[in-house]
């Protein structure tokens, strides 16, 4: 049987959390333990997930290899797969690489809306493509098996990144802006590239990246994704839920402000609507991704199809990804 | 009688060196303290002058405000004024700007070479400008009083630097890039933009920024110096040497590779040529200064304006900018 496999999330963990995952059905999750914190602040950041699988051992491991999904399904648990949405926790020095991902990180964003040391973010007015650290640091990720993740950086950057890089690379949640424009989403360019190199897109239930935002219908949801399987092949997507539960609104301030301005930016909300926007009525948490593989059915795709989506596709490219290169 | 001020100087401190500052006259000179350091990395920097400060107080000490040139010249000793040839530094918290001038930092330059998080260095091969945190970055410095320094900046963010700054910027150490094309040396509209917006380009003596290299002539170099008088008017401009005295070549290669890459960078080098290249015959260290206002002399410049462009202009310059932005 194909896993369930969420390719990012973010949310306030609790064990009521880690409980629905079990109750979903849910065997693997890319989760971000780190924005905008240096390598330190990120090393604390893993120590309270040490603290977590050593509380709930029955619901959750720290997954390391994609061998770490098959022993999810074996023992009914679920494999946590670390991730950066932000290169702060490498700061100015590429040997940090290959000492996070000996601690597990398995994703790391080259940018987070903003400009980075190796590529350009989202947000910027101008985008000067990667950068001569960034080409390093992407061999470098190439070479220990960390997955290049561009969900949040700007089209020239992620065009460079997909070309430059010699293993296929992720862009873990976000959606096509042909269906709904948004700095985040994904033009038909940047999603053919990416397919054509093997990389895989997770579509994303944040409401900012939906059409008509938290009033998003799954029927809308769903036809998107098959006309998506269309156009990049269905091999190459996934879900990348970008479940932000139970966050306070001080948690997004943080992910939009950081330490990088005095003056408060909004990113994709607005200073009427600050915080979290509410989650589209079909999808709260993680027992409801069978309402998407339902929706997926209606929406018209095979029994095998939809397993692809629902976690086989990102199950082949972890095991394709998570590695040292093949010499 | 005009002060003599040095616009950049990166040495091998030492007595000796504290010393040629006393014999060759030598008021105030801009150091380099930090280049690829963090914060706390920076601080340990400072601790080191603070040392040197403690153990050579009839040579140095460290300078505030341009008041501080006054009393170097009455007391017979040489200003000393912090400055960081990279933002790293700030690290990605834009609360260290202040924290920085308290400490005495007096010059910041936004980018060293590559990509910052807050502007693009010469070496890249795209410029994406001014980036958003480098706009708020630039905006607390000309609160607090920091000079925003493009010295090794981009194209595009240098011009962007000049014209989002609310006060003058410099270019401490650099050299147009009409008399000797390198990616270090500025375009005629750089310096064009500079001029007219009240800043200050300091001369380089460092060879890679000489037309000839290290057997540029004394009356080349001044009669450059000459014409862009004409060009940028005569306020406008200042000696900043490059000076880089009795440092091992480790220190360059530091300089130019940081923790960013895994390969060797030889920036204005080369494998050939990796270390620091010799100086031009006529300036090796502090005492040589007075050669420099004899070149000037002979290329036609009065009295008045070679002790303009020997000190007096950074004097004005300094005067203006190290201190809070006028309400």
């Amino acid at each position: 049987m194909t896993p369930l496999i969420d390719g990012l999330q973010y949310a306030n963990w609790s064990e009521k959390i880690f409980r629905q995952m079990r109750a979903g059905g849910v065997d693997a999750v890319h989760v971000t333990i780190t924005y905008h914190e240096t390598f330190r602040e990120t090393v604390l950041q893993i120590e309270k997930w040490n603290r977590w699988f050593e509380r709930f051992p029955d619901l959750i491991f720290q997954g390391f290899s994609a061998d770490d999904i098959r022993l999810a399904r074996e023992t009914g648990r679920t494999a946590i797969f670390f991730g950066s949405q932000n290169p702060s926790c490498i700061e100015d020095d590429i040997g940090l690489v290959e000492v996070l991902h000996r601690l597990g990180l398995r994703f790391m964003q080259l940018t987070y809306n903003n400009q980075s040391l190796l590529a350009t973010g989202c947000y910027e007015a101008g985008d000067g493509g990667l950068t001569r650290m960034g080409r390093e640091v992407v061999a470098e990720m190439n070479r220990v098996g960390m997955v290049v993740d561009m969900s949040h950086s700007g089209e020239r950057s992620t065009l460079e990144a997909i070309a430059h890089s010699t293993r296929p690379i992720a862009i873990t949640h976000a959606n096509p802006a042909s269906w709904h424009k948004a700095l985040r989403n994904k033009s038909d360019t940047v999603l053919r590239a990416l397919a054509e190199s093997g990389g895989m897109l997770g579509f994303s239930v944040y409401p900012h990246h939906l059409q008509g935002g938290s009033a998003c219908t799954l029927e809308s949801f769903c036809t998107m994704i098959a006309r998506t399987a269309g156009q990049m092949g269905i091999d190459r997507i996934g879900i990348g839920t970008d479940l932000c539960q139970d966050q306070p609104d001080s948690v997004v301030e943080w992910m939009r402000v950081g330490r990088w301005t005095r003056k408060i930016d909004y990113g994709e909300g607005s200073a009427a609507a600050p915080g979290f926007p509410p989650m589209p009525e079909w999808f709260h948490d993680n027992r409801d991704f069978g309402r998407i593989a339902g929706g997926l059915k209606a929406a018209g795709l095979s029994d095998a199809d939809i397993a692809a989506v629902m976690g086989g596709n990102w199950m082949r490219f972890m095991a394709d990804s998570f590695g040292p290169a093949k010499g």
